[in-house]
């Protein structure tokens, strides 16, 4: 069984535009596809503001933006400061000041009216009349994953439906919409609201969401949002949040469904964009239209998610620049690509860091690639530092045989110089290693693992080499079109993977196959398959080799602590989403109890 | 006003020990403070085990464990994997057969029997007759700070009462105690299972708890339980978790009240206990008895804390020795006087790595304690590879005017040495930063900051003071019992903090004073103040210095997120319990929207 991300590969989907009856009831109903910064109040409310004045100019009616959007999402512990939650209630109030010829839904955090439970609600305030017209409270909380909507918020009770120019619109938030039994594994919650909402009258579902991109999730959100609209025989808008927030990237993908399920509109994914569609209120159906370019999917879609999500980190953080080690290997080269085409070549400075075990090639590959990519290339050997640390440990570890400590010292020793860069340059520094080696600890703490964000450590080696190759040879690859050719060398491509840390040192010698390692990482990981099960399932793996592996994830937990932050792009990422206690000892073979 | 853990360590509660009434209907119950390692299911059933064992030649009718026993509190995203919860169940299911003459309640992983919801619940098992005679299931589910329970768990619904013996017994699981409307500044959740169970008739109130420690949390604790006895007029019976799990230390402090709030039994803090109390049914009154020696307050109960929890986490983790930098300074001196006390002097290896910039007091310092501490001692100057690094690094950063960059460095030069140590010799580094700079970044990543388990992270520079005098001066220190006097040199204590990173560089060239510091961040991390309540609670402080100081904090994010895990002994520690987003801007100084 390929890993699941392969599945998604080929999970397609293809739209088709429809335009409503003309003899139907239609509201102009604007979606605001907006980036937010998380805690940028004001400078969110700007972005909001503006969205507003360019609907009115085009006559919506109504404006829709995403869950949170005042605040950004997910704004996580900044929502347990008073100071932030009263800024976000007042922004949203001048705003709603300005909504007199035009009405505006914009996410909030809102506080509660009541003296028990949490303090605050996730809302949505209908802005209307000059005033917060209707206040919306988001029923269902995910907390599982990257989700911790229970440590913040109470969740509503009521059906949420308000009356706008004469039209019943039913306001659900994100979550609100996850829980159809018939596409979901397991409903985890006891209410519908949608089915509330519809129950209430409404006439529309609107549903202001932040739901973040995974890899063929958007083909999943339209099957659901089409089922919802078929269910209760009702359009359905869909107002995602684009851009990146710490691990997190939104894909925007925002768009309107008739109640037949057919695409009345599709904005943009991982772009700003302010899609207007004029919406057939009730039962009434859609025709089929022209076909429409949409959503971008598979390697493309990871492709623009890492790029999106280490630009907005950057530029979130204040970094004009990056600055990465290039080793020749396949895994710095994509992080190169991927950061030329984040903040343009001339702000990415490589660096190759030779050692007494580098092959000539691999300094040729780095000098190559970024010859290729146009960034700044620099050379610092490391064998000064190398043999001074060799001199000051001798004495200190005599006798003891040579294990990894020697290897680590040359990665910590690279970790130093690319970090004194950084440190003077203001570059951040972009740490390459990729899933699986994050998986089973094939990374030095403090060496490799340096760095303000950890571009690949949700991307498997078996998709590095993917996107590498999309990159190279893909017509949709902005980096072929721009240099007119492929980017990355083709012997980093194709040569064994090695950390070169020893001579004559390949991956492959302490690990399985990386198609096979993939499997194994993604059926205990994402799956959370049992030792047991995936050994049934991969006989030709042996059970030996699952089983070290298995403890290799388990051990390498305290490594993946002290991580950076990674961009998630699967179903389940190290790091945020997935919290390992340390100290730990479960034993996968049960002993007789 | 002074930081509130100096508050909680005035806050001194002394108990008397009561003895039931001879005419009353009593029960025969063992409290089991065991250290469960997460995870070790099989390891923790023997223990549950021989528990039973002992309680049973005492002849009590029940043996209480605590929450989560059979697995250890906390799981985690252990909890996500079903094999580990088949185990669990398995586990549980043969304790139970082993109770035939005696009745043990025992905390564990129990899955729902709804379709939909949380496929789990937060249980203790009745184990009676055989067999597992009844499940209690947690109502409140805590989900904030450390907390993540609604990640894992659907919430129970009913009252739980059983009859065991005649005696309707009301079982709670920690966090359902936790919701006093009178103690409490706010009710979190709407219900109150203890009033329900009281309602229910339950003659006996049992809670299983995995209660963190928190200075001064005891005497809290006492005064939730004693609130809760007499409001209902029932006997509770508190049984804790204790030990080191992660970034979790559990103190035990189980205990017995009887109706009118009366301790009938308590047992010991950071050990393992078996406590046996005959416990009064119903609504008897305890008659004051002896005095009794229990927990250990403020200063005293930080360091026991700090002690168990560093202990455990080596053990845990399956280290036996710990390596650390001892710089001459007070944060180094500390960290290795409490690895003595966890794992024992001659398993503790200090490191002294001077640089061109190091005293030579520093160095003499540094060897005095560790000829006080009997720990090994090493000293690995630096020079050579700082040198090599500027070697390296000159051609690249020529022209650019020194800056932390330089300091860095050295930092982490230090950072691979004591890695390498690590590596080497299976020792785990200790990394000896404390509360106040992992705060304001006053520390470097990759450098100081490396190692795996940052003991002091949750301790505030004034507490490391505090600690370090109390080692030395108390009567009650187990170091200088042992060593019949000081142990950590004065002049470490009196002398101006300094990171010696350049010449002549003090703390204070550009902090406030420590004591102004801890405010500063008490007031923003703990209680969540903004900017403007702490300029107006500080105005001595000056605005700009409080300003910069919350800058830095914010700021600062990127290196905790990269940080070793801490314990945690304040009301909010950074680490799994703060989780701030980093690519944030939020503004404290509200523009006009």
């Amino acid at each position: 069984m390929p890993p699941a991300y392969f599945t998604a590969l080929g999970n397609k989907h293809s739209l088709f535009l429809h335009d409503p009856d003309p003899g139907d009831r239609l509201m102009k109903i604007a979606l605001a596809q907006i980036n937010p910064t998380v805690g940028d109040i004001a400078g969110n409310a700007d972005k909001i503001s503006r969205c507003i004045a360019r609907a009115r100019a085009q006559d919506a009616t109504l404006v829709v933006f995403p869950e949170l959007a005042i605040i950004g999402y997910p704004p996580k512990d900044l929502l347990l400061k008073p100071a932030v939650i009263n800024q976000c209630v007042q922004a949203i109030h001048a705003l709603a000041a300005s909504c007199t010829d035009i009405a505006a839904l914009i996410g909030y955090p809102c506080p509660s009216d009541e003296d028990q439970g949490r303090s605050l609600y996730n809302a949505a305030a209908l802005c209307h009349g000059g005033r917060v017209a209707h206040r919306f409270v988001k029923t269902l909380l995910p907390t599982y994953d990257v989700f911790d909507e229970r440590r913040y918020f109470e969740p509503g009770t009521q059906p949420q439906v308000a009356t706008l120019d004469g039209v019943r619109i039913g306001v659900s938030i994100c979550e609100d919409l996850w829980n159809d039994a018939e596409l979901l594994p397991r409903r985890l919650y006891h209410e519908d609201p949608i089915q509330a909402l519809a129950k209430d009258g409404a006439q529309v579902l609107i549903n202001c969401s932040a739901s973040p991109f995974v890899i063929g999730k958007h083909a999943f959100r339209l099957q659901l949002l089409g089922a919802a609209a078929k269910r209760h025989q009702l359009p359905i808008v869909f107002c995602n949040q684009f851009g990146g927030n710490d691990e997190l990237v939104f894909d925007g993908n925002s768009c309107v469904l008739a109640a037949d399920a057919g695409v009345l509109g599709h904005a943009k994914d991982f772009e700003s964009d302010l899609l207007v569609v004029d919406v057939p209120m009730g039962q009434e159906q859609a025709t089929p239209g022209q076909r429409v370019e949409t959503a971008q999917e598979g390697i493309a879609s990871a492709y623009h998610a890492l790029v999106l999500g280490l630009g907005d980190y950057c530029r979130k953080c204040g970094f004009k620049s990056i600055v990465l080690g290039l080793s020749g290997g396949i895994d710095s080269a994509l992080c190169a690509a991927l950061a030329a085409a984040a903040l343009g070549a001339e702000n990415v400075i490589g660096v190759a860091m030779p050692s007494r075990y580098s092959s000539e090639g691999s300094l040729a590959d780095a000098r190559e690639l970024a010859e290729r990519l146009k960034i700044r290339f620099s050379t610092v050997p490391i064998n000064d530092a190398h043999e001074a640390f060799e001199r000051m440990l001798g004495p200190h570890l005599e006798g003891l045989p040579a294990d990894a400590t020697e290897e680590n010292v040359q990665a910590r020793t690279r970790g130093v110089i690319l970090m004194a860069l950084s440190n003077k340059l203001g570059a951040m520094l972009v740490s390459t290693g990729n899933k699986s080696e994050l998986a089973v600890g094939y990374c030095t703490l403090y060496g490799d693992m340096a760095g303000g964000l950890a571009v690949l450590s949700d991307v498997p080696k078996t998709l590095v080499y993917e996107l590498a190759k999309w990159i190279n040879d893909s017509p949709d690859s902005p980096l072929r079109k721009h240099h007119n050719g492929s980017v990355i060398p083709e012997s980093s491509i194709t040569k064994p993977p090695s950390a070169e840390l020893r001579p004559d040192q390949t991956d492959q010698d302490s690990l399985p196959p990386y198609d096979v390692l993939d499997q194994i990482i993604e059926r205990y990981v994402e799956q959370e398959q049992s030792t047991g099960q995936i050994i049934e399932a991969m006989p030709a793996a042996g059970a030996d080799t699952i089983r070290r592996i298995v403890r290799l994830i388990d051990l390498n937990e305290y490594k993946r602590k002290q991580a950076a932050p990674g961009l998630k792009i699967t179903g389940r990422a190290f790091g945020f989403g997935r919290r390992m206690p340390i100290a730990q000892r479960y034993e996968h073979d049960q002993r007789d109890l």
